[in-house]
């Protein structure tokens, strides 16, 4: 194909036609479009932007380059949620059983940690032996049988966008909102749901840290799910500071099971719940608010979300034991309190900070096939507004040696920040459908 | 070298070091640099621009990427003309005798046709015989023999330009003033020389038809050319309407040497005397522009510069006779006579109508191999803005065969076009020099 006067018309800010995003993707996808003018094409993406049917047809076109979930004649409604990305946030391990207790199948394809967010995939793994790595089909398999799996994005989906994403990281093209609403959308829309919730995170630890890209960024994936015939809806959460208190991945899973058992921490709890209600929403199964959930609250008191953990652990190859007896998942050598170094009120806790100290502690990835120590990280239980005093005991740092204790010291001293106010961002600030913003703080 | 934070910078509308610039193109000359992480970096200069260190950093980057012609003890002033591209314009052909005629030695590299465009060096190769292909050393001997060379780009220049404009063809980043004046500029100040007149057109038929875009891109040359110490100005002429009446290879040389014998077409020869003027003044042999148009007069009345391209065919190995017999250039098997279908004025004459049909009448090429037909094209007497009667000759079509003739009727058609006014663009508007924009018309 004759791809250079489709990259001058992007350039000049002008509309290709969807049949022209599609023959651009194919062409792509089997490796007859050069790099170098994908490459070009992307930038000029980056610079002018997608209409919403460019964007559809880019959409369509990645996710037809691969496989998808196939649910046929299985009539349970099925309902995902995505966020994008934060410190702290494991409302997924939550989320995945107590919404599958509720009735609603959650087939959830997850990814790994990016940059100083954490990953759900590599949560997950701190449990030894849980296998993220399915084929499509075990998955449907599982799904039908349990009603959740919680899995890694496979080769056989979306290979255009895999492969797409990987030239944007290298040719400073990621941050184009509609270029990652296609990426994540083509990847949920391959897992053949009823509907979508997003977890689309602002503030200063978020990708997206600006609340008019946050609400963009919301809008377009809605766009692209409405009209895929899987309802989506968007919650704005604060990502200004380290949702709960555990960061890291084994302390996460532990703190995912301690919400499960009913003593999560309150703004962990209250993203979750927030969640659930909308991820049951989407799912038609409730006709109220308050239905959803007294619905999702009845899971957990009666320990059924806390069983469809152990049975997907169970079914996953995981160590069951694990939800019963938290000191089965792997555990620091050293830890370490911290205490407040001074009287006063914490106005900031920077997850940025606590994200790249987890890495350098080894927590995190530098490179793809690097091993993650799933046992370090932090407890962090004071928040931004508390007043402190000298001496009071605000985090505990967990590290596999001295080095990665100093690392953790001086990461919180950086992140735990006083001031004369604290003015941080409501918990759950809007919430987003194709029918508009609604401001809910 | 970490490519993508610098295009990351650029894409974000921020400059790069020159230091930056320079090891870009260093690894991209060296072919370290995958051309898909170049295309997005041009893509994000065609949207961002260059800062004027940026621009002067990759410019010198190319140049230094190759050879440049040497000049050492030879103290004879040097100037070059460079076109920015039109149809009929064949003043290279002029004034390099001229100029050299004059006593100022003229080491003129020039390219091929492009798009609807004529090349000065396809127009050379009219005449039997004539070499373009010359080393470096051979143009510097001829110059310090006779005084000047026509030559085409060698790939001892500024390789690193070649590959760069090889890649910007197929990816959509062709049209940015900053990347076109560094390929150009690059190319020139490989020459050694002492000055540069640019001949920027505007209008219909140039590459760049509104004012304002050819104003920068003669400033941003001119900025390149003088902090290099290439004293450089420009002249804004018309490119609404094809110069002269010649178009087409043959025919051009046919023009050009009637005109270095008195006889050229008014138009031609006024921008010609003009850029002939400029590149005395540039070269600094003559104090006033009343004396440097004398002596290029000189050189036409008294058979000098005429005796000048004699020398200069010769030298090359192309057919000398040719000065003195039009008739030993190709001739077009078939002309035809095309009259004014109406009584009425001129309001248009499309160079780009003309200049695609020539391509099309085996004038041009249509892929870099082709072989081009000397003798096709058009001799167009009327000029916008005439007064015609039904009947009146206006152009004669000089083709192939008769599907030939049948082409340049249809284009004529649409080229020559009727209306109750005209508005042509001033012959020379514009006279551009590092302190400022002379308005001329």
């Amino acid at each position: 194909m004759v791809i250079a006067p489709l990259i001058e018309r992007k350039r000049d800010g002008l509309a290709l036609a969807p049949d022209e995003w599609r023959a651009v993707i194919h062409a792509f996808a089997l490796g007859e479009l050069p790099d170098y003018q994908m490459a070009a094409l992307a930038m000029a993406v980056v610079w002018r932007g997608l209409e919403p049917p460019e964007l559809a047809a880019l959409t369509d076109a990645m996710l037809d380059s691969g496989d998808r979930l196939r649910w046929d004649d299985y009539a349970v409604p099925r309902v995902d949620k995505h966020s994008t990305g934060g410190v702290g946030d494991n409302t997924s391990l939550l989320l995945v059983p107590m919404v599958a207790a509720a009735g609603v199948a959650v087939p959830m394809m997850s990814g790994r940690a990016l940059g100083h967010t954490g990953g759900t995939l590599d949560k997950l793994e701190a449990i030894a032996g849980f296998r993220t790595r399915l084929t499509l089909r075990e998955a449907e398999a599982q799904v039908r049988r349990i009603g959740c799996v919680m899995l890694g994005q496979t080769h056989e989906i979306a290979p255009a966008d895999g492969r797409l994403y990987a030239l944007r990281d290298v040719t400073g093209t990621v941050e184009s909102i509609p270029l990652i609403a296609a990426s994540i959308m083509s990847k949920k829309l391959a897992e053949g749901l009823t509907g979508l919730v997003l977890d689309v995170k602002r503030g200063s630890g978020a990708f997206m840290p600006r609340l008019e890209s946050a609400l963009e960024l919301a809008q377009t994936m809605i766009g692209l799910g409405d009209s895929h015939g899987c309802h989506t809806v968007a919650l704005l959460t604060a990502m200004d500071r380290p949702l709960g208190h555990a960061c890291g991945n084994a302390l996460e899973v532990e703190e995912a099971i301690a919400g499960l058992q009913g003593t999560g921490p309150a703004d962990l709890m209250e993203v979750t719940y927030a969640l659930g209600v909308e991820m049951l929403l989407a799912a038609g199964t409730e006709a109220s608010r308050s239905s959803a959930k007294a619905r999702l609250e009845l899971t957990v008191s009666s320990g059924a979300a806390l069983d469809k953990l152990r049975l997907m652990i169970e079914a996953q190859g995981g160590n069951p034991a694990v939800v019963d007896d938290p000191g089965a998942l792997p555990q620091a050598r050293h830890s370490e309190v911290w205490k407040s170094p001074q009287d006063g009120l914490v106005s900031e806790v920077a997850p940025r900070d606590i994200g790249r100290a987890i890495n350098a502690m080894g927590g995190g990835r530098q490179r793809v096939t690097d091993h993650v120590d799933a046992s370090v990280g932090f407890h962090i239980t004071v928040k931004p507004g508390q007043r402190v005093q000298r001496g009071q005991p605000l985090a505990t740092i967990h590290a596999r040696d001295e080095h990665g204790l100093g690392v953790g010291r001086r990461a919180l001293e950086g992140a735990i920040r006083f001031g004369v106010t604290a003015d941080p961002l409501p918990l759950i600030s809007h919430r987003v459908t194709s029918g508009g913003v609604e401001t809910l703080a």
